[in-house]
């Protein structure tokens, strides 16, 4: 009785590709599912790149989370994701569900997180669709245009290349837990844990510097978890990622100590957390690290001695699990 | 205490002001809001074009109708606005918000409807974002490539333009009365009047061919009523609209005398129904009525005479109220 099936046992993935096998595929199409964007031919032989993602307030929205701060975070979570491919966006629209319980001063809220965010990161929001819902939504389509060959795609890395990341991990999972599982109230949080978690940016300068070195493989953002950003690349490119050490935040690592966590699953297993995870030859290395001003972390290297994702962890070598932020499955 | 007003009394134009006000404008902006969709300029000097348009469960699923039926219907909501400027889409995104309840039939069946309609308007889906909600959410983003003076907004009408509609109102109208007034099931309803309600099309092709008929002056879609359409023509170039008469199906002029009800209100201020109302100058009326193989009826003229939608009835001249389907008030 395959139809009766609810979809929690399908997960995100199990849904993403009922459609995709649904949608079939399109000969404009230069990038369809499966990476972080989509993309399409322009008559002047340049690519229109295309990005939806959408915010829902009973899955998305963190305890003392403020109208703004929501909206905000809507905007990075489709920034970030352009960052990751090294596209700067053009415009945006925002399709919005809103709960009769909301105030006129929380719509304002809503809009003014909108806009900052959208200035922050220099395009305009162009239009869009509102709509009464019985689940606060927050819908945003991103529009570029890019250079097919500039794109970085999930795939595209190589043996021997090396394995960074931008930024610092853990914070926002330690942020999340410290209020979904030990009931601190926001305003005693330390505030690199509260920015992360409430406040969280996307690194799109970052990823367009990176872009410009043109010396990234493959990439993607660290917003399903760090963990599950490294199985996506490992298997977008058929090939092994042996991880050596990740940076994790200060924060996140006193959280842990104080709390009697590992701080490396925080920092594996999160998730919402904007950084970018990259591949690059080794003798360019040192390019893409002066491209990025040094917030650069060379974190393993891409080999062929096996498939997926593991660790060294004191001396023994395990792997990492394939596991991170997918809704559906709880 | 602004802050505390409920978004009930806001309205749906208030809500897209706020947003409206709050976003700014932007030199690279060629249409922002207030028209059906947006528009940038591209690199090459063409102008991309944009539309999102949200489906929410709770607010826009008649009883009765499927999962599929609800997938197609956002899409067509989309591909109307686009019509209605004369663009063909060129690619589309969806995201979705599932309610944990839907089976995996269910996403399957909204995969096909979502697939089957993008097919029929020859645009493939290229990417989406997949969430669990409360309510069900298809949010459709499309993106279209046009020359910028091409593109048919809502002003632009002169006076003493005809104003024209293509197909016959009411259907909708009364297919939803008839459901939600009178409890007919949906078996039990006319064939037109089903179909009207959950099966409606967009008029692309006849958009389309009207658009490079190049004489249409101003164009919107007839998704928020008819008698909405009118006035946001009217605003939109500072002109009057007298009304004539309008064509209204036979379904919803029987069910109107079957039930005692004005098939002219259904008509005018129904909703939902993706018909296109545009202005023609008089002398390239026939140009027009021949790109559109007939399928285009004269219901009026533009008018300096006052500002406004007015209609004739019985000899006397009345105005044609400014209500439609608006979310948040009711």
């Amino acid at each position: 009785m395959i139809g009766l099936t609810s979809i929690t046992g399908l997960g995100e993935l199990g849904i993403i590709q009922i459609m995709e096998r649904s949608f079939g595929v399109n000969d404009r199409t230069v990038v369809g599912f499966g990476d972080d964007v989509s993309a399409v031919r322009l008559p002047s032989g340049r690519i229109a790149v295309l990005k939806t993602d959408m915010f829902v307030g009973s899955t998305d929205l963190p305890p003392g989370m403020t109208m703004r701060q929501a909206a905000s975070k809507a905007v990075v979570a489709n920034v970030s994701d352009l960052a990751a491919k090294g596209v700067s966006p053009t415009a945006g629209l925002v399709a919005l569900g809103l709960p009769r319980s909301l105030t006129r001063r929380d719509v304002q809220e809503i809009a003014n997180g909108l806009s900052a965010a959208a200035k922050s990161y220099d395009f305009p929001l162009i239009g869009g669709d509102t709509n009464e819902s019985n689940d606060l939504t927050i819908s945003i389509a991103l529009f570029a245009v890019a250079d097919k060959k500039s794109l970085i795609l999930r795939k595209g890395a190589k043996v021997d290349d090396v394995v960074a990341v931008t930024g610092e991990f853990g914070s926002t999972s330690a942020g999340l837990k410290s209020v979904l599982n030990f009931g601190i109230p926001r305003r005693q949080m330390p505030k690199s844990l509260y920015d992360a978690l409430y406040h969280p940016r996307a690194q799109l300068e970052l990823g367009l510097r990176l872009a410009a070195s043109r010396v990234v493989t493959s990439s993607i953002d660290s917003s399903d978890g760090l963990a599950w950003s490294l199985h996506q690349l490992s298997e977008s490119s058929k090939l092994g990622i042996l991880i050596d050490d990740i940076p994790i935040s200060k924060a996140a690592r006193d959280f842990a100590k104080q709390h009697r966590l590992q701080s490396k699953d925080l920092a594996l297993y999160g998730g919402e957390e904007y950084e970018l995870v990259l591949t690059i030859p080794p003798e360019k290395f040192s390019r893409a690290y002066r491209a990025a001003k040094g917030n650069l972390t060379r974190i393993g290297l891409v080999t062929n001695k096996f498939r997926g994702v593991r660790m060294k962890v004191n001396g023994a070598i395990v792997p990492v699990k394939k596991k991170g932020w997918e809704h559906f499955r709880s």
